[in-house]
């Protein structure tokens, strides 16, 4: 239907004649002379209309110009030529197309809104189609599959196989919640979609291949956190006959040269970090290192103290007592101060006390806080000369268990990095190692996993492992990179023995282990090789790669955070008929 | 953990040390001499652990191979040296590896089966990673995933932009039944699993990208015949401002590249054919041009012969008569006449008339036949000159209606073209086009669409169509391999009004039309280009290249004809307080 792209019309082209097929961006009548500018997904290009010595000087095409409006599909025939006025801000800007025939594919009703305009995520959403036709979604669309691109390309050349498993499976109620499917041939059975495809993969390296990818849809039923989506896509890789450092060095040179060839970006050797010294320095264990700001342990210096929330943390075996310096922030109002306790409240914070430092040579005179009296000047000075405070900096503190006072005062760090513009340009990748292998869960009173339960521990004994399972570190590793966790992997249990203690450890007793995982502890019988593996969000990468804050700026149908499509208008009722033929009913509300 | 592959071992590495990882294959003790065949996915090799000069001459690494069993997972350091009894059979064969240090990473308890072994389909799926550890099973797996990599490589190359749609999307009850998702945050409404992403796809031209493609998994609830799934995989492929040639010669192009590519194939250029053709000669949609007998008709022959089911509907005005001439099989007996005769009564044949053809010379003497009686000489004659039967050749003929008869003739000549040994080797690719755009169904009283409802017409104008309804022919197209659809495609409709007369004429009133494809409706107004596409079935391909019949060979995890995962169990039942979760509930039995 057309010669050329609208886009890539150039000077090489001039005294040709093209055939261009595109949607009208602009269309202007100028009585008698008209502009078009046509647009296709390389660009646009200038067409005019204008009367010439040709049949009936030009009379029809003018007239068929004058009607155009915005976003008619086009198809334009015509002679390119070097323009006068050179537009500098357009690719194709030296040129412009001479129409002697114009073709209305398709008339364009008003369109809903302008693709200038912002008209807010939910109008952007329902009219997905208009929305990705701007010029910054399609260029986001691209960055994601030249991302995709670039990872198959580099594992295909590597000997990695891409393996499909499946979407319809098993329900494994460990993890998130499972989305069910009803099995219309299993009256009463259902079908499970996968939260990733983990046991499959691991499956498939006891069943011989050595090195296996997917790009893979998974799904989480999960309360929609703002930044979240049921439906995710994962590079998934495992690897067999494999340590943690084979797996670790392979994708972390994957990840540099993509960032490379996509974006053109050097990421460098990657630090590696553990767990422990992630959460003593940043309080996170997805730090984000372009923030320079560190947390400092202060409970040896106020162990004695008077103040009653101190010295109770700096005394309990699982407390901790931080300090954070906000350099420059001491000029934040009271107001302002609140605000972040307000915060850190949402990460489990009961309080956060604060000290501007005016002046720290001159001691408690030099020193605003509601929290100085309660402080003997040595604990004062201690404070100061551990935190290196300077003058017209803020001191914030927290105490509480050292899992609660890590979390809260580590997304303090992040938003005073944030506010005070303390985050440095750039990318900042590391690893982090040494996951504990289990949390203690108070409530349910037993052990979680960190990872996920088919994560080895770093010790190979099984006796071992259940006689110091509160301490056991895991053979997990994540990838992290801007404070967020781009990947995460780990080796995995090898043996059926090690499998079953640590479900066991788990609180999932032999029979529901064998019922939920039977096939899992039968295939570590038969040969399972040592294996390990990751899995890497693409979602956020590719938003990241993209520069937008927003996953669903990088997916082309992405789901609201009520788990609707405004689009399609899913989910919706069905008809009672066709649930009776899956054999479900929708239950009465309660 | 290694040094290089097992298989990959060869004469450049004699007199090396290598470390290998792998199964044990076969282990043979010959009493202080033992062999082990080391298995990965590349191949195998032979190791010896046989008494040396070294510490204790050997004697540790000996006593651990003696007690090596079939498939223990093993880390063998070793010296490469010649073998003295060459194996041909295998690539390793020249040499052997000298071990100095066996590691039992894993021991192996007694297999189920053994890879020698074919216990039968159901033992295969219920232990699919031994079944997979075969090195055929290893080939078809690599087959697929070389044939999805080398689309992906050609499709790139050109441009075209790999996006992934939703598979959490609305039920849209035209076409086959749909998989259901009870949506949590919304209850008594659904999601659906997308039988196709053909509404995304075509949302995507709109949205402004140019050629994309897709490997999507799609979902079909329908009854399992022998050889689909319930989930299958789809290579999707749309194009924005094209017309028909446009996609064939460039998808033609491709499927060409891809059989060289993966399995060196060359197809040449596909022969065309239209649908009313194909059913004229082959009695089917996607003949298999490997067997070169073809259906001939008579109608005009016997319109006034005395065999009264020949006459009934070679005067009617949707009827068809038709003979196939099977070479060489007069010498079938009655049994197995009557045999093809219960074949083509599956496919909605009342019976099937037969005539041997003894000697074409003599007339009604050479003619052996029970409907002989109700021929003239003449019709006679002219049966067998139409045909060109030969001495020994078996006449079947078929009436019914046009559909019926060229259904279960054509399921007669594929039958005849296997039993007789007449399916041609190679390779048979054509297109099929200028299919029917509706068929008439008598039981729902409507039309019902022949690809699907977004198939644009060969007539561009709504009143056209709507007059001549019954004999409009769309813009689909084939591509038919071997007997198989491998491809299905056409031009979509593109405007709304076009799409709005569609829907009518297939019974699907404005407001119902409105409800369910709203966005489309919508979206065609907005600026639509003209677009097409094809979706090609992967798992099909992959089959014919590997050389399998089934499916299920080139599926890793594949579900049985009950929809079954025999290895994990899926679908299973699930707890009612998960349910209630979701606002469903199991429906008592009726």
């Amino acid at each position: 239907m057309r010669t050329h792209f609208c886009g890539l019309i150039d000077e090489s082209m001039i005294g040709q004649t093209v055939t261009l097929c595109g949607w009208a961006d602009v269309a202007r009548d100028l009585g008698g002379l008209c502009f078009i500018d046509l647009r296709d997904h390389e660009g646009i290009v200038q067409v005019v209309a204008e009367p010439s010595a040709g049949t009936a000087g030009n009379a029809e095409v003018i007239a068929t110009a004058a009607k155009v409006g915005y976003e008619d599909c086009l198809r334009i025939t015509g002679t390119v030529r070097r323009r006068e006025s050179v537009n500098t801000r357009i690719r194709t800007g030296q040129v412009e197309v001479v129409a002697t025939e114009i073709d209305v594919l398709n008339k364009a009703e008003p369109l809903p809104f302008h693709a200038h305009e912002n008209p807010g995520e939910d109008i952007r959403l329902e009219y997905r189609y208009l929305d990705l036709r701007t010029p910054e979604m399609q260029r986001r669309m691209r960055t994601r599959t030249r991302l995709v691109q670039s990872l198959r390309r580099w594992l295909d050349a590597r000997g990695f196989q891409d393996i499909e498993t499946p979407i319809l499976t098993k329900a494994t109620p460990e993890g998130a919640r499972d989305f069910l499917v009803p099995a219309r041939m299993h009256p009463g059975e259902f079908y499970a979609l996968p939260q990733s495809p983990q046991l499959f993969k691991q499956i498939l390296m006891m069943a011989g291949f050595d090195r296996y990818y997917q790009i893979a849809r998974c799904f989480r039923d999960e309360a929609l956190r703002a930044d979240r989506q049921l439906e995710f896509t994962q590079l998934d890789i495992e690897f067999a006959w494999v340590e943690e450092r084979d797996v670790q060095d392979t994708v972390e040179a994957m990840v540099r040269e993509v960032f490379r060839e996509v974006i053109d970006v050097e990421l460098g050797e990657f630090p590696r970090m553990t767990y422990a010294e992630a959460m003593r320095r940043y309080g996170s264990d997805k730090p984000d290192l372009r923030i320079e700001m560190e947390l400092v342990d202060i409970a040896d210096l106020v162990k004695a103290c008077e103040f009653k929330v101190f010295t109770d943390w700096a005394n309990h075996e699982d407390g901790r007592v931080v300090a954070l310096r906000a350099p420059g922030a001491a000029s934040l109002s009271r107001k302002q101060i609140d605000e972040l306790g307000a915060h850190a409240a949402k990460y489990g914070a009961k309080g956060v006390a604060w000290m501007k430092v005016e002046d720290p040579g001159k001691g408690r005179e030099g020193i605003n806080s509601p929290i100085a009296k309660f402080l003997d000047d040595a604990t004062l000075t201690a404070i100061v000369d551990a935190t290196g405070a300077q003058a017209g900096d803020l001191l914030l503190f927290g105490a509480a268990t050292h899992s609660v006072a890590s979390d809260f005062m580590g997304a303090l760090r992040l938003k005073l990095g944030r506010d005070l513009g303390l985050v440095q340009e750039g990318w900042k990748p590391l690893w982090v190692t040494d996951f504990p292998m289990f949390e203690w869960d108070e409530e349910a009173s037993r052990y979680v996993a960190l990872h996920h339960p088919f994560t080895a521990p770093a010790v190979d004994d099984v006796e071992d492992l259940k006689a110091n399972a509160r301490t056991a570190v895991s053979r997990g590793y994540d990838m992290v990179l801007n404070g967020n966790e781009i990947g995460g992997g780990s080796i995995r249990i090898h043996r059926s023995s090690m499998q079953s203690a640590v479900f066991e450890l788990l609180g999932i007793g032999a029979e529901e282990a064998q019922a939920k995982f039977g096939f899992l502890l039968d295939a570590l019988k038969y040969g399972a090789p040592p294996h390990g593996g990751i899995a890497f969000g693409i979602d956020r990468i590719a938003a990241l790669m993209a520069g937008t804050e927003s996953i669903r700026d990088v997916i082309p149908f992405p789901k609201t955070t009520g788990g609707q499509c405004l689009m399609t208008g899913a989910p919706s009722p069905i008809a009672d008929e066709q649930l009776a033929e899956v054999h479900v009913a929708v239950r009465p509300k309660a």
